[in-house]
């Protein structure tokens, strides 16, 4: 119940702060006999690690995962398998750079979490924010890696689909351009938008808010758990969790209060095979807290971050009126590498999910429904 | 960790279906000794019972509400409190008319839980929509009348800001108004303008989606459990899990995604007293799920309801396309009775937080900091 | 989180207060699709309802179990089955005799919750002991009426093996005679041998401790959830929850202190059909907290009621020496009707643990092993 | 929910095998500012750690501790406090002879976990009994350190009281003797007992099973969490969590069974400051679930270790009847490390009692009690 986990069949608990001697996650709950070795950790970290383009903080962390339990081989392949105990992951912290906190140690950033653990705890390591910073989302990534392994199927990719004012052009996605591009952008388009502008915002040591939209595809129709964890609600709390994040929806989400009944139903007819085929998906692939079976869709608004080099008016821990200014390494616009981070967390909701849904269910109905 | 809980410390269950007997709810772990009767929790009741006026559902529900237990007399003055141990509180349904429900007994209404319920579960209560019913939110508006005693000073109220494309002019925004108009709007114009245009959408059979705003004033500075159980994760989870939420924001909320780092820092100065000020609150009143202090703004969007006279295209549970008309007493607009209910389900959220950081912390550190 | 609950997919939440207008339980997390009908629970709790006989308590309540909610009719069979939704039980309180309580309310009775329950909460519903009561385990039978349906080929039987100085003789076991004598004793000569002794100490007002064996056959090798909910640990908690019991223990229990490891070493050997024989049960059915698919078999002490004729010293809430007699209607012997209670109690870890299983599993691996 | 984890205000959660390359645990929910250095848990460390006398196993394991998170520096002091954050503890193996354990590779240890893991997992480490091991307790003795320093005043001690067929004689209980003999024994002369009887064991290849007892002092009166999370609940789910443990009891435990409701009953009487004393502790220091200020009083019984030279009859896991005899290094009375274990669980779950207590009920009432 204390608060540095989440799940609950397939459950992660995270540690560390951002200048400490490390971080990392243990997860308890992952089925046994899935194959998994650090490389498959490793290679969802690297596309959340820093310094790889001018657009993310030039802080050099190598982000190396070390598998310290839970493993064993697999006698038929000399491959590791999860034995269902927990998995502990550990990464350390490299290149820490403490002394580019001395000014933050006393003033409070505003819009700056110093300010309330200070005021929670009456103590914090305030070395990079501590316990506060996105590095802290290094171990989500992590377990997200091992989340993807758990659904048979399960693809969950995410994009940047605004930086400040632009917006990509819907039109023009493709999956392929994600990759291709330092925003994990999926409009070819709107990625050379997004550098020039970006490099305004890092130019002039501001800052710009994001929106990241998540698609879970392979997500069995059925799973969720009502009333209060369905599978919207949990995904709403696991994205709002992730740092910066002020806002979550749900397929046509805030659209939904413009729509009426007849707009925002999506209808059903039969597909060739006998299955119900859903004609649109305002619904993000959720109702009534259960998956349908379509794709599921969330976005999630990240705002910027509040380390920027201009002045802003504050107060320090003993109590005077002050001004900051941040210099440190930091990101220009926190929300590129939360894409990474939001494919994690709703990889772990669906992953404890499915488990919850097998446990309580057993399986899914078959349809169509000789009910009972 | 069966789903039909939320909270940890304070902690509600709920039970019962649209057409069952009852629904009530288990409310467990609020403190002794708080004053509580029956008719405080029906006050709220009846703020969201429906039948109160032509904009919501003609079902007649006096939704009265009885305490089975975790209250005994108060000897010194003769009212009742509470002892520690857990509140039943139960509901009996009265007003169910099941017949007007036989057409979607086996057709799927496009939008609706039925589909998903009997994916899930292979048998589900189809009258009234049974346990996906909104019929469920009476339970949660009478946790939260207990919720709103255990935080002393909270105030938490809510307001309908927007139906379909029309929005309040925040310029007329006046509290005692949502008092006096069938809409909880705190902009007495728009109230005028919210009947004429729900008026329409109710003749025609339709539904029109919606955005209520909470605002929890009163919040001690420092609740919040980081890293999965911030104020604001929790907050987007308790209002994801109403019936057709489809998103949830935090002060700026998707808006940020528009702003810089400079305009969204909510700057600080000392105040009079001494103590610092906020001099914005793009924050929501949370800073790395932590309370500030300010006020806690939350908005979040409601869907309209799938139940709409037109023909929508679906599938029945037998495998067939068929085409769905809802006739049945519906709301035409469910937003307006979401507002009590996201009330409730911050407040509720608020005293658990509350509790489990007087249990972690103890108690609030001073300000200034004597840091340690 | 909250302390009225038990179970994680399988969750039990109890309330009600001996003297309030009822008490009842919600059971979350049931899978759908399981024939249930009041009758099914009332034939568990006619078991343990008070008043059967002179060694009971003499208050007469018919324990009459209401299902509120999640349960609907089978369309095939015109039965009900459960849905997968909460299913809330109401049995309401009848003969409350609180006159009878006057004495007690100011004065706490050695060995009784009355001291705690008021240093704990600084108020409390003193009528027959309030929260404190036993009969807050008839909603544990309940909800175990329902537990023994989950788990396909479970039985949970349990038996009355000692009281005071007197135990059976377990060469006289036999199950067929629990349900002929008052005492669930399977020792017709034990059984007699209570009656006379318990004669004694019912005329005295006086009250035995006794200890209550439970067997659960049908168990599936493979539950339990290392490390922490280890299926002994989960019955530990479960039995040693309830009213009074003082110890607790699995298999050869404290027995197993005074063996060497020849002796306890349960040895195995392939039966006739392949599998795995065990050729005794030191272990209890239990081993590092998994089943291995033999009987489990755990035992619990319960004290004697602390309601007796004879003035034990105390002192009363004012803070006054004081002597403490206790009049009302109490069970000599609780020990008693403890057993159905510890059938229950046992009934539903099984059942959580079989659904966590599924949950995480899947399903257990065959036998003998391709190990991975 | 998954199952490595215990405690909810104050959670631990474990990982590791005994060969693979670390363990350790998060410590989740601590409370800040409370000091706390690696000597302090190393100490408590040094207390189980194995190789420390002839009667525990020969395998060298220094299991020195590193604290990877969740402490910062006191400015005042220069000392280290803890920050509210997790705090991760990590233990390097280091003296692992996996070749030992070729052959209970294949073969099942009657009495051993070897059996159930493979039946739930299909898979298991199976070096030194893998996660099933004895050495996931290290991990444990170090969360209960931090755990001492949670409650104010809490004094935990634990002492073996029985050795196979050998008890101490409680007239002779001494504290300061359990530091000067190898088996934390009270009483000297059962010491020199225990050692001659155990030397015979040892030399024999065989093992013994234990008991031990655990006096928590300092516990504030008023803790505990009716109705399912008791303070002797928790305790006995805490302690039969312990490798090997198949029972526990509180207070007069299984003796109750034979006692009546007189002789059972702590009486009380007003000590000269007023406050009430209890003239006995039958109850050992929990009524109802609730702490009476009294010590708290625990025993469990640990089975003899399954790991013996004798040869005992078991299956393989290709489905052959096989025999089997345990080599590698153990310990021949595994219930002597135990007391430190034993005194950690006790430890956690106060801790984690008082917190919860101070959430919910902020603190006790004081005595005596103007009732409301």
């Amino acid at each position: 119940m204390s608060h540095n986990s989440f799940g609950h069949l397939f459950r992660v608990t995270t540690f560390g702060e951002s200048h400490g001697p490390a971080l990392g996650c243990v997860v308890d709950g992952c089925p046994p006999r899935i194959p998994l070795t650090a490389a498959d950790i490793q290679a969802e970290l690297d596309r959340r690690k820093p310094g790889q383009s001018r657009f993310t903080t030039q802080r050099r962390e190598p982000d190396e995962v070390r598998i310290l339990s839970g493993v064993f081989e697999d006698e038929r392949t000399g491959g590791q398998v999860t034995t269902g105990t927990p998995i502990a992951l550990l990464i350390e912290n490299v290149d820490q750079r403490s002394k580019d906190y001395g000014e933050i140690r006393d003033k409070y950033r505003p819009g700056h979490a110093d300010f309330t653990y200070d005021i929670k705890y009456g103590v914090r390591d305030y070395r990079g924010g501590g316990r506060s910073s996105a590095r802290e989302t290094a171990a989500r990534v992590a377990a997200g890696a091992i989340a993807r392994k758990v659904v048979p199927g399960l693809l969950v990719r995410g994009a940047l689909v605004q930086i400040g004012p632009h917006r990509i052009d819907r039109a023009n996605w493709d999956w392929d351009e994600v990759g291709r591009n330092p925003f994990f952008c999926p409009d070819a388009k709107a990625a050379a938008l997004f550098a020039d502008y970006l490099d305004g915002v890092r130019k002039k040591g501001s800052s710009i808010g994001a929106v990241i939209e998540v698609v879970a595809e392979g997500v069995p129709a059925g799973l969720g758990a009502p009333i209060y964890a369905k599978v919207d609600s949990e995904i709403a709390a696991a994205l709002m969790s992730i740092n910066a994040v002020k806002g979550v929806e749900i397929g046509a989400g805030f659209g939904a209060a413009e729509l009426t009944g007849e707009e925002n139903a999506d209808e059903i007819r039969l597909s060739n095979d006998g299955t119900p085929l859903f004609l649109s998906n305002h619904a993000g692939g959720i109702l009534g807290g259960i998956s349908t079976g379509q794709a599921i869709v969330a976005r999630f608004a990240v705002k910027p971050t509040s380390s920027i080099l201009t002045e802003r008016r504050s107060v320090d821990r003993f109590g005077h009126d002050v001004d900051v200014q941040t210099k440190g390494r930091h990101d220009p616009c926190v929300g590129i590498r939360a894409v990474p981070v939001g494919e994690a967390m709703v990889a772990c909701v669906v992953a404890d999910q499915f488990l919850r849904h097998r446990g309580q269910v057993g399986q899914s109905s078959p349809w169509p429904f000789p009910r009972i």
